[in-house]
């Protein structure tokens, strides 16, 4: 089986808001920490967070130079590692030809939601062709109240909504990460 | 299939530090609000927060008053729930005792961690004891540098590691508990 070639990127712009309005969201400290490390322990090859302010860019960038060159990567190596392959970039296009620059092809776009459409795709089909390793991928994740329709129809694919066993549907985008590249990259522990 | 019952308890003491010296941690906000959406979407009976500080508890107990009954309960009724189910409890002991007044009977303790011992149980097997619905079973997660080994060697079962896909392996507990109640309850995504 080849390597799986997969990215991700955390949207938070262009996002809907409560009301349905589109707005840029603030990047949160803990979804650069949280979802960096699960990113690192499933071999993504990079992690966007997709901003277009540059004051919040440059926040972020701070933090990050602490952390990869600063006291943080002598303090704790393993967060260091986990910080090299992010990257923050200031749309979507720019994601695109940032891995059609890395791969030479263009990536393969797939996004979640709560609803079912034409093109949605389960977990099992898509670990099957990205296992194949013969295509770059790109995960979308939301901020906010979620990726505006657009994008989410321009997609490749949407994946199944994650059941947890009940109605109840509400994960915060940092554990639906974790869990989608679990069922995506993770080892076939079902199997065992 | 009977209903599983399953209660998770994060604990803030007994805890390692970096340097292994027996520590209590701080309560963190995000493991607050992100584990009891993840607890709430699995359908976990009760997420127990474990602190013995009164001080500590006062301030979590503060914040969640504002989630379940003030304004964030109107503003936020998702949260509201997630947070019905979360109990702010001294001891590692109070837990078992709580879930034994809950059930009528003394929980399976099940912890985790990165090596492998004598009593480590794959997820497949635990996941279908559990899905059995005849005992109720306790998940056990450290903060820090991970729970000590007097109660990890105290627990009925170790689960195994999870494994990414390389060496690398630091999850944050927000991330490990959503894979975990992924792999032990979530729907059976892999056979579809």
């Amino acid at each position: 089986m080849a390597k799986p070639r997969v990215f991700i990127a955390l949207l938070h712009y262009p996002i809907y808001n409560k009301h349905m309005e589109v707005v840029t969201t603030s990047i949160t400290n803990l979804d650069v920490h949280d979802i960096a490390r699960s990113a690192r322990t499933y071999n993504v090859e990079t992690y966007y967070i997709v901003h277009p302010v540059p004051a919040q860019q440059e926040l972020i960038n701070h933090m990050l130079e602490y952390w990869r060159s600063g006291y943080g990567a002598v303090y704790n190596p393993d967060r260091q590692e986990a910080f090299q392959r992010l990257q923050l970039i200031d749309t979507l296009e720019d994601v695109i030809q940032d891995i059609e620059k890395k791969t030479g092809q263009k990536p393969v776009t797939i996004t979640t939601d709560a609803r079912v459409y034409p093109n949605t795709i389960s977990y099992i089909k898509l670990r099957e062709e990205i296992h194949k390793g013969e295509k770059p991928y790109l995960l979308l994740f939301g901020t906010g109240y979620g990726i505006i329709k657009e994008v989410m129809e321009g997609a490749d694919y949407i994946l199944e909504p994650i059941y947890g066993g009940g109605e109840y549907n509400h994960l915060c985008v940092r554990s639906a990460v974790s869990i989608i590249l679990d069922r995506l990259l993770g080892e076939p522990w079902w199997g065992k």
